[in-house]
């Protein structure tokens, strides 16, 4: 065995067996192995670790990755239970959250654990649409108006090309823009559980190829970067992208003193000067405190695409002193997640979504990813909680050391 | 043992074992197991999967995680090698990629090849400083002014009490802004091979009270978001945070013809529609293809905090078509990475971070958290290249095509 | 007369005469002039120049101003005449130009010379449509959602009450968005001639006042900052306020020669790196030379609010390099213009818009104002065209210094 | 006469006067009404309005425009009078309104007399600097590199042949930005009295010159849009450009209910869901209701550039409801103003800044500038707090409407 391996090594070495293609050649766990120690060769590093994994990794070298030579492992927390009041999913949950930042668990189990006590937090999904939008090149202004009202006025056909390249989605509709003689025609899809990336690119790269045919516009790509997906947009902010979620909840006089020692208006002004004047002033997209680290926690362990946290990040946190309590919210207008396809297929990342209940896909299509975006969206308002709260308390304190002190200012 | 576990799962159902609590009481692999368990009755998922993780966890759960379950693991492919000319990495690396979407391994590894091919990528840093905030509440305008020229003018002061909390970090300077009675004050350290948020935090807050002390302005929160940390914000696009780098490869004309059968000045169109007026319309602090990707990828590969993707994705993306071929840029103002602390001492992630020779501190601390992020800008030009080739190759063609039919419009 | 005048001033002193009130008690022209006298007492300023207007003003201090004291006369040149093939302005016109800053009326005066060289610049209106966007207090997440559903499921209704209180303006559409306990309803309107901010504010007021019965939420405000009304944002760059309209020409490369001493290629490469790359990094909504030069010139000249210069220099320009020469364009997706109502009814003002033939209201109610947006998109589109030509004709004249001198790098 | 003027117009006609070269030929005040007769007989138009001004012209034609035809009239109202507390601007101040939206005076009026009652406002300027940043072009990333250290390294150099070029300019520092092979240097000017446009951009020629010469890059353009003039832009939020003004007030609960009829909280909550929660979901660089409203008005009647109102609306509004009253604020980060040259010399707008005090350079160059921009600030607090009382005393009516109701929801 180590001696065909070393032959094998060999014609690596000597271009004659190609990286890349050693799963062709024999099974998956041996090409892992045969290309990790090729590695190992090359950059004198000991990649034991890496090879350790433990999952099944048959469709993965197919479906998710090429070259692979192993896994990295990252550790699992649990925050919760969480009592989430949602549309989609309902009940009580415990969170699973990958990090390797300390503290970050403890602090969105402390706010899951207010949250609960106050009876859960309200979720509700306000838009859900997957986005696309192909570029085309116009040979003038009034050539780009014709093909930005052709598509306009032809959203019929173009949803039937979109339609006839996929099971499950559904085109909502289409927005046009125009920029001299770059055509953008936003398309926006219903993806069901998927998150749908590759879904929605396949079937507006059909209705792309349609309107060049109509409009003799040339398409640059598929993604002319106002989809936008993977970039920190406004477009996403105000328009939505993929799940646009809000979640509440109402604390208590009492529970704000208990839990948090401090008050509501504290929290408020916290809130205000932190998250909404900081952010401001620094011309953020994000108005909150830390909600990509609860979103980049939850999707790394249900399997989600980690470069989609630069949209989830893009969430307002509010806090309103009400009469008898506080009322902390957040809203995330472009959560982008699935319970089927890319990495929630993956052993582990599924058994994850299974905590949740909301692994694979729905009896009612789309009901899963809708139930899991609910829940992440709670996960975040448990982490500005928490955070807020700590603030708050601190802020608190000064604020009553000051009086005591005459204050000095 | 099948009893004890039943009963110590008794113990946690009836509230007298805490669940955050049970690694002080049993040997962590234990604890995990038993939480593990636990949360497999609540949830009646089946964790198996989760729980067959490999990397030791006797420091992890003390600094990384709490309330631990087990481990996703992600798998990771290698693309590569690239020929990287920076101040601080130079020569052949083979890139670890953490990913679960098809097609993105190959994808950097085609531009790779290419950036090998045209004898390396050159990398710069232009910049380097980690940053924090904290927000100070005045009585007024006139106090609020007060304390930010106080800060002004007691650099020195503040930079010794910060550095009295590190030993590695340096304070660089400080920035304020006043926005009515908000003052922020931006501290920038020079924290060497570390990430260094949590050093950076403890110097600030330091600092912080110095400047309450002196001032009598209330301190809010030792992060006014005008860090800015983990939300898109111009901030950091235009100032930096952490490394600011840029890498950027001539590939001749007859490479850009064989290679991704294009040539410049379609490279370069494609870039400028999608990649810079696509971007502008959708009011992006990303002008890029999908630079998220390759940073996400290397980020979990590498034990990188994810939710820091959010400030990796604010790249710009250029291509000039210059005599005798194309110049491809990327530019990162926000690079924040570190070769110690964090997720980078998790077994499976240092062997990743070991591949790229940059595991742990270096001779001259902060050379290998510099190296790192040459190679990271390097590894994201290849995605953009690889990406900007295969649109302009379609392009191309289509142009070609619609030139024979004589032109539509 | 005199005697008069020192009597009332001797009131106004006293308190016993009301500052605003004068025009109650006397003519217009006279309360101006006493008015006026008391601020040169009070002063000490000489303010006879403002004093010696010549408009007619009695409908002014009815319906434009309070406390009026006089005028400041600003400047007007005449650049063009500039061809403009767009879709309701058809025809060579002199551009009034407002300014007082040297120059300016010569730059646009020789891009206008360039386009009507060119055979004139073509222009389209996208988008056309006045918003505004009152924000509602809801006392939770789930009460926010029933309140933008409501408003959306709603819609023929909210129409009904808002068009009662219009003869002109009909409601287009809305959008509505939530954050949290706030809930914004996005009104748009086609405000025909009329500019249309009070139309249309009035007309809000009645819808949500509707909102505000069914829904239980309360308005606090008829403009909730998602209008977006004169301030820049990012909303009215992807949504378009007012009108969104594009104009470009085509240059041949003898014309760019002659004309502007340059070439296509170098046009383009100005372009892309000082409007569109230089934009990208200083994270700015405006990706053009100076469009809001052109567009406050010529608002001053014809009576528009200036303050809506702000939502004017959203614009984006874009040099293509194309066969036999380039095309220039520029696209303005938020211009909000009027020719009736507002400071179009000031005589000078008036006289100016005249000289477009577009004052008043258009037999084809709103072809008067989409006219005039269509000729101030080509009075910025030959701006930049200047702009970007003397730009060019130097970096080209440096390009070939530097090729002489054997390049120095 | 007539005769002399039919037989200038037939030349002008056949091309054999140009219409441009008129004020060589005759006097300034001929030549502009030689010209509207020609552009009157072109357009059908009746200019005589725009014929009948009273400035003196003979500067006006050789500094501030072209090809004159003769003059717009733009109302002036008066507010105030002010009290302010500036470290520039001290005492009470009638402040010049130069509009045609009729209520912006009366507006403007009543928050100055709040500020009169309260003990005046509050303002202080945070930092001072016009900037200009040429772009070049540099042939690498690592040459782009080379450029911005060198021109770092080499500031006091760059200083020496900035300040050659101007009497009272003084560089205060620079700043680089490298995207690609695109280097940015932003250099920064204390202009004194000056807007400084002008002197900026002479200045900053000269020392890129010596850049390009020293480095070999190319300079695109004196200005690489990262100064960033006439663009909503964040550096310019973020950094300041110009003067950089905040300007407060404290109101004690008493006049809140008495003047506004509403009290702090209220306006608080109202400040909070508009000005900064709408905002932030617009995206948008203006967290303000109506800066823009006064900034147009001041800077029209006093002689600024119009196009300037872009940057002016980048204004953040902050409401602190504190002990016994509210503190209301504006901060406004780019302000750009002068008292010397450009407009102001034009006789109407002169007498509008001596209505002020602030006509002309300042015996302390810089201080007659200040003082305006502390004004300005201040006219903008009186604007926003005249709003956000109004609907504060709305929505206070409507909350208290609504608990005599019991409440509905």
């Amino acid at each position: 065995m180590v001696y065909i391996m070393d032959e094998q090594l060999a014609k690596i070495r000597s271009g004659d067996l190609k990286l890349y293609a050693l799963e062709k050649l024999m099974p998956a766990d041996e090409a892992v192995s045969l290309r990790r120690k090729y590695i190992e060769e090359e950059t004198s590093a000991d990649l034991s670790a890496v090879g350790s994994y433990s999952i099944p990794i048959d469709r993965v070298v197919v479906r998710n990755i090429e070259n692979m030579i192993g896994c990295v492992q990252i550790p699992v927390g649990v925050a919760g239970p969480v009592m989430v009041n949602g549309e989609y999913a309902k009940g009580s949950f415990w969170l699973p959250i990958a990090t390797t930042e300390g503290a970050l668990t403890a602090s969105i189990n402390r706010g899951c654990s207010a949250i609960t006590k106050a009876g859960g937090a309200e979720v509700r999904i306000l838009r859900d649409g997957m986005t696309r939008a192909p570029i085309f090149a116009a040979t003038s202004v009034a050539h780009a108006t014709e093909v930005a009202r052709w598509a306009e006025d032809n959203l019929l056909l173009l949803k039937t090309a979109a339609e006839e390249t996929t099971h499950h989605g559904e085109m909502i509709g289409l927005t046009t823009y125009v920029v001299g003689t770059n055509v953008f025609v936003r398309f926006e899809f219903d993806t069901k559980d998927a998150m749908g990336m590759n879904m929605v690119t396949i079937a507006s790269e059909a209705a792309a190829k349609l309107i060049e045919e109509e409009t003799g516009a040339r398409m640059v790509s598929t993604s002319g970067n106002m989809c936008c997906d993977k970039k920190p947009s406004a477009i996403n902010v105000i328009e939505g992208r993929g799940k646009s979620v809000s979640a509440g909840v109402f604390l208590p006089d009492d529970m704000v003193a208990s839990v948090f020692k401090t008050d509501a208006k504290t929290l408020a002004e916290v809130n205000m000067r932190k998250n909404l004047v900081g952010s401001a002033r620094a011309v953020s997209l994000g108005f909150n405190a830390h909600a990509a680290n609860a979103i980049a926690a939850m999707f790394l362990a249900c399997g989600q695409d980690p470069a989609h946290v630069v949209e989830g990040s893009n969430a307002i946190t509010t806090v309103d002193a009400v009469p008898g309590g506080v009322y902390v919210s957040v809203s995330l207008p472009s959560l982008q997640v699935g319970t089927v396809g890319g990495g929630t297929t993956i052993a582990t990342q599924n058994a994850c979504l299974s905590m949740l209940g909301v692994a694979g896909g729905a009896e009612n299509p789309g009901d899963n990813a809708k139930a899991f975006a609910e829940i992440v969206a709670v996960a975040v308002l448990a982490g500005e909680l928490s955070l807020l709260g700590a603030l708050g308390a601190q802020h608190l304190a000064k604020a009553h050391q000051e009086l005591g002190r005459g204050g000095t200012k």
